[in-house]
């Protein structure tokens, strides 16, 4: 995917900026391009009288880490390049800026690069007498145990270390506790993720390793290739297996067992929308409970912690107690931490509510009778013609659709009229369309029919030659200018190339339901 | 783009099922599939004594219009299909749900579909017994006025509409007097938008209509084109035509002139990632404040109001007065409701704090003396050639990396390589590589050299054998196994394909600076 910011060169100073802009409790130090560092503007290290707690490593992973500075979560984050660690003297002059009398917790993710300059820029501030602990987070439970020397990778359950350390500096704890209580964090804590598509990264060609149709499994957050391409599976398929993975008894990456209370943090990588985001957690919640026999204290659904423009996201599980809880809800002013996840649980679902009165009832005499009338048989043979019609035009009005609207028009009529044949069927109610038409003109236009018929005017005629009629209006729409709907932002050489899609459904629904009427009444 | 959640049918229920597992404080009707209702858990039409606000339409947008439901804000939210309007029972249940004898606002967003479905739902409550209104919010600036009876369209500016009207009757306002504060501000709000994807509907193929390299300005988020195609334009010349086109004074959209104050709301459109999203906000910031002569109070950068996965913003900008700002500042419980963006704003950038004590700046006294000694000029040549070595090799070492990394190790080098180049010509200081260099180990590399220089042993000799059997080393490297790094997450068929572009790059510039120091000292 082309992206806009790709064409400027600082995106990590430019975000910096915007971020500063949009949260006026967030600063940076004056030190571009070099020094990278958020901090909270509550904060200066002469007067600081809490642990300071600061994290960083390299961009591209937004809001993660500076999105999370602020009161109750990090006192500040050390930006390095896209995919880069920060360097010594950045995280050395963040350590310098926040840090007071009772020291600072460094926050790390387990890369080599940041582990090496978080380490040298520990080592320095330390000999300038600053206290200095370091809690190393590598949550990945993507690849086997024993990889190498290099460990787990830090993925999005880094987020929820934060948190918890955060909330224990706020509290008033000492440097030496609060490191403790992160370092436990990141002990319960496992995260696997699927990726739908590589990231890009600035100034460089997306890559194609990922075909369509394809997904990776265990990927990591710098565009580093995954554990496992699959074929594409549906969202509670790939949600069991990232589960299973984190959960393994085999890898015993988490202490989690069967009972046990936890809290899950479902994580876009960047381009994912919230709609498919809050999908995957609605399917992760009662699998963790079921299959697992788990209790799901919170949820933290969003995107957290990403990797450019990837399309995908990450499931963390941490288990909880009431200790770890009373971190994860205590009060934050961290711009992306989640608000509203805490507090009781009342029944997702609650009944839907009867009208004040009765007066509208009276669409409950209109269930179908044991034994239709003459004229009923008839109306439920145009109903179904009408339908069928519908049915056949599908992909015809999408495509006419596609040029002057959103392209779904033959969808959506064909789900429409799918609905009636399957109600047809099921219900043996021809009248009852209302709750499965498309609301409003076509019902409308069905009841104008009915009444016609009901009335007793010879209505074949009249409504053969009316269907003629309709169908030429509808051709005519070409040549129309359009006064409503999506189609008035479309400009008219485009409107002139197609017609009005809704016209010709309705003209042709019209027009079949008029010769089926004719072909049983007056059969040629 | 491909997306797992369109292998599923019931995107809109399974995002309203993950949507209350994560919010306790929400909760949804049970009539799935056709009534999609969710509201708030802490509300009952019974004991309700507040203005309900309630809004809707198609789902598509999100978090768009539930992720707004909450305490301060939305009372309810009614979900139609993706990008098609809630039907009339199911906006009928909302409102039956949630209102109580103060009545309720249906803040609707001016689409054809939407007004008719509302207007007939409304209809119906008030026969009902309900007291209800309506005020329609059309913030589209994209297109010129008087462009057929639908009027302009509803876009992001409506979530700033929903803040307002929530924190009015939170306030305990009537009926009447919420519904005028809801007017208002859909009165001092203009919004326009930008993509660079087209969105992809669940169970359709994406659409070509955009290629790459191009935008379109103006675009509807339901799929329909947008105004105007146009040649991708780095983002500062994007957020300017756009500010330009809602603050026209030609179309008078919105009643914003020099000196007034406004809010900024920043929208990304589904699949923007955040960090781009902070870059556009820090572009349109200083514009608004010095090209257009307006106070900036507030700025709001997040996906508020999406087009499935599409790619690309939009910006809104609203007048803003004391009162507005007042609702706009109220607390609220609403998850999606970007928190920390009141308050004071101190200046964003802060001096770089000083070392605690001096004990450190020893380094100061490595500054490049005017007249470098015979073995300084040597070591300047030496580090000229490692550097254009370097150089030369950056599109190699990012191919081999891309294999066994993250693609980008010959452009850090290259960045790191380049930035010492100016620096020796720039401050003529060839010993102070501290900020130029990646830090770690290329830093201590170099400083091996230098000791082993000063130290007076034959150097020559020693340098360009040891310079070959690090050539010979780096190669060898393809039949290694990796200890560290992101290598270690690659499997061993891949790795075995390349050598470690590292330690490729590390002896090439080793050799290279071997080679010139040779030459320069015996020449041949």
């Amino acid at each position: 995917m082309v992206s806009y910011s790709k064409i400027g060169i600082d995106v990590v100073t430019e975000y910096i900026e915007g971020l500063a802009e949009t949260y006026p409790g967030l600063q940076y130090l004056d030190g571009f391009p070099e020094v990278k560092v958020v901090l909270r503007a509550d904060v200066s290290s002469d007067t600081y009288d809490k642990v300071a707690i600061i994290s960083g490593g390299g961009s591209g992973h937004e809001p993660a880490q500076a999105g999370f500075v602020g009161e109750g979560m990090l006192t500040a984050a050390i930006c390095g390049e896209v995919f880069a660690s920060p360097q010594v003297d950045s995280i050395l002059a963040g350590i310098r800026a926040v840090t007071g009398p009772k020291g600072c917790l460094l926050i790390v993710t387990n890369y080599t690069g940041d582990r090496l300059n978080f380490g040298l820029a520990a080592e320095q501030a330390k000999s300038e007498g600053y206290k200095v602990e370091t809690v190393i987070v590598g949550d990945d439970c993507a690849l086997p145990p024993s990889h190498g020397v290099a460990g787990r990778r830090g993925l999005a359950g880094t987020i929820l270390v934060h948190k918890v350390a955060g909330a224990a500096a706020a509290a008033g704890l000492s440097l030496d506790e609060v490191a403790a209580e992160a370092k436990r964090a990141s002990e319960m804590v496992g995260t696997m993720g699927v990726a739908l598509s590589v990231c890009t990264l600035p100034g460089q060609v997306t890559s194609d390793r990922l075909g369509p149709g394809k997904m990776e499994l265990g990927l990591g957050i710098h565009g580093e290739p995954g554990a496992v391409v699959a074929d594409l599976q549906p969202v509670e398929v790939v949600v069991s297996h990232v589960l299973k993975q984190i959960l393994s008894p085999e890898t015993n990456y988490v202490p989690i067992t069967r009972g046990n209370r936890v809290v899950l943090m479902v994580n876009g990588l960047g381009a994912t929308p919230v709609m498919e985001l809050m999908i995957a957690a609605g399917k992760a919640v009662p699998q963790l409970q079921l299959e697992h026999g788990l209790a799901v204290d919170r949820v933290y659904t969003g995107s957290f912690m990403t990797s450019l423009d990837m399309s995908g996201f990450s499931i963390s599980i941490m288990k909880a107690d009431e200790a770890i809880l009373h971190r994860l809800d205590a009060a934050t002013k961290a711009p992306f931490w989640p608000a509203g996840v805490d507090g009781n649980r009342p029944p997702a679902k609650i009944p839907i509510p009867l009208p004040l009165n009765h007066l509208t009832k009276s669409d409950e005499s209109m269930g179908r009778p044991l034994q239709l009338s003459e004229q009923g048989q008839i109306l439920e043979l145009a109903i179904e013609a009408a339908a069928n019609a519908i049915i056949d035009l599908r992909d015809i009005l999408n495509e006419w659709d596609s040029k002057v609207g959103d392209g779904d028009c033959g969808s959506t009529m064909d789900r429409g009229a799918t609905a009636i044949l399957e109600d047809m069927k099921k219900y043996k109610c021809a009248f009852d369309l209302k709750h499965s038409l498309e609301p409003g003109l076509m019902f409308l236009k069905l009841r104008l029919l009915q009444s016609r018929l009901t009335a007793g005017d010879d209505p074949i005629t009249a409504f053969i030659l009316s269907s003629e009629a309709a169908l030429a209006g509808a051709e005519s729409t070409r040549h129309m200018q359009a006064q409503a709907g999506r189609s008035t932002y479309v400009s008219t050489e485009i409107l002139a190339s197609v017609p009005d899609p809704g016209a010709m459904a309705a003209a042709s629904w019209y027009r079949a339901a008029a010769l089926a009427i004719k072909n049983k009444v007056e059969p040629s």
